[in-house]
């Protein structure tokens, strides 16, 4: 189903063992929405996330020093000898996707892509909204991958910066990040969407507030979601899918472990999270 | 009149020339504050600034990765022949004062002594309160330093994690802002405090806003005023003063050029930036 965009994919017929891990990574610790929902979707892969805590965030950065960060966390994961590389933060798929695909010998999967097209077969109308860090809307890259499925599609963009340290706070439902989330929002309602894209790995942790102020007639895409269906979907075409049912392996990679990390992050886990290990650059 | 604390400033009687410039640093932006505050209260000085724009914020970070990234950036201006470093960010002075100062062949100020002087001089009934970012409030820091000075006053500390993206937002009057700082203030105000020290960079820029949330029976402490009148008072005491009377040169190196910096940059700086230089790490 997903065969329009697979053409993309640079797949060299190298041989990949589909013992190996599939690996994921991030700014910093949001990617563990993608990784959560892929544990719960392909309970028997193995999995190796690389979060980029001590530099996080991105959404604020150049696009110059995105790439050049991006380039290093998948340069990484690769020789980590990982089957598949999965871009988890949005602000790296927006503006280092491409860069990642040109070097890399696995599949490369990323959260735009999984959104858009999670996007599109919710919308009945094509009246779609996405909300996202500044650098991730002002790239555009929503808006061209739902036009690339979809061409009559109108899409309605909004940054929204202030939710990613509200979710850190841990504010997930309170009148602070409801009265921003007003705020943020209201150019968007007015636009009569029928479905929103949350371009963010942060935001479904918002996601009944988020629900609760679009109102019940709006389909709330999370791209997590999105990304754990695309992954099983392409496992499966590509006969990479780890058949060995064996207990799954999961390593955790971070830059930094700043105060409350393991609080924060196993709250986007869901789970304990243990095989931490800190990358010094 | 600052004699207690001047003792601990490292100084070898190396030959420094008062029109050496003065390096001030800081994890992004914030710090241009305290380098408005110095061009208006030293308004000869030679000035080179340093922001880790690329990095930024280092307030969530770990303390060894904020101590790592601080000796970097040290290093970095005492090759550009400094007269006198300031550390301008709380987050690192509150970490790594110590190590730059152990490194430092010129004398190094931080903006929590400025404030925690400041401070003591503006209470009168030594119930003081300190705001700040999650590091600079666990680090205790402010609290010392003002145990350093007036034993007998009582510190009441409150982080306040989402002043500084909602400054960058520029939602510098706005009902999400007033609804946030009466949520973190709340407790500082139950302690009936008389003085409140800004402690981040970022928050001179919501003074307004803050001082009518605390009422006007509070003094609020601005460090990076506190800063210029504590240098002014070091480079008189140690005749380092820059007597030249000539047009003086500002120089300002950062990691990372993002988007809006310039906006946001001169915001904070009051006046155009130029003479700016990226630093790739």
């Amino acid at each position: 189903m997903y065969n329009g965009r697979y053409r993309n994919i640079k797949f060299n017929e190298m041989q990949i063992d589909s013992k190996q891990a599939i690996g994921v990574f991030d700014s910093g610790i949001g990617g563990l929405t993608v990784v959560r929902a892929l544990m719960e979707r392909l309970p028997f892969e193995n999995i190796v996330y690389f979060g980029d805590t001590a530099r996080v965030p991105y959404g604020v950065k150049s696009v110059e020093t995105i790439a050049h960060y991006t380039t290093q966390i998948a340069q990484f994961l690769l020789e980590k000898n990982v089957k598949l590389l999965i871009i988890a933060c949005n602000t790296m798929a927006a503006v280092a996707a491409q860069t990642v695909r040109d070097m890399s010998p696995v599949p490369v999967l990323d959260v735009i892509e999984a959104g858009a097209w999670a996007a599109v077969q919710a919308s009945k109308t094509h009246q779609i909204g996405v909300i996202g860090t500044p650098t991730t809307v002002n790239s555009n890259t929503y808006a061209r991958a739902i036009h690339d499925l979809t061409q009559d599609a109108r899409i309605y963009s909004q940054a929204c910066p202030l939710f990613v340290p509200l979710v850190e706070e841990g504010w997930l439902d309170h009148p602070v990040t409801r009265l921003t989330a007003q705020e943020y929002l209201k150019p968007v309602i007015a636009e009569h969407i029928d479905t929103l894209v949350l371009g963010c790995t942060h935001y479904p942790l918002i996601k009944p507030l988020l629900q609760e102020v679009m109102g019940e007639g709006v389909k709330l895409v999370d791209s997590a979601e999105a990304m754990a269906n695309r992954t099983a979907a392409l496992l499966a075409e590509l006969n990479l899918a780890n058949t060995s049912h064996a207990l799954p392996h999961y390593e955790y990679y971070v830059t930094d472990v700043p105060v409350k990390f393991q609080t924060i992050g196993e709250r986007f886990l869901g789970r304990s999270l243990s095989h931490l290990h800190v990358v010094k650059w």
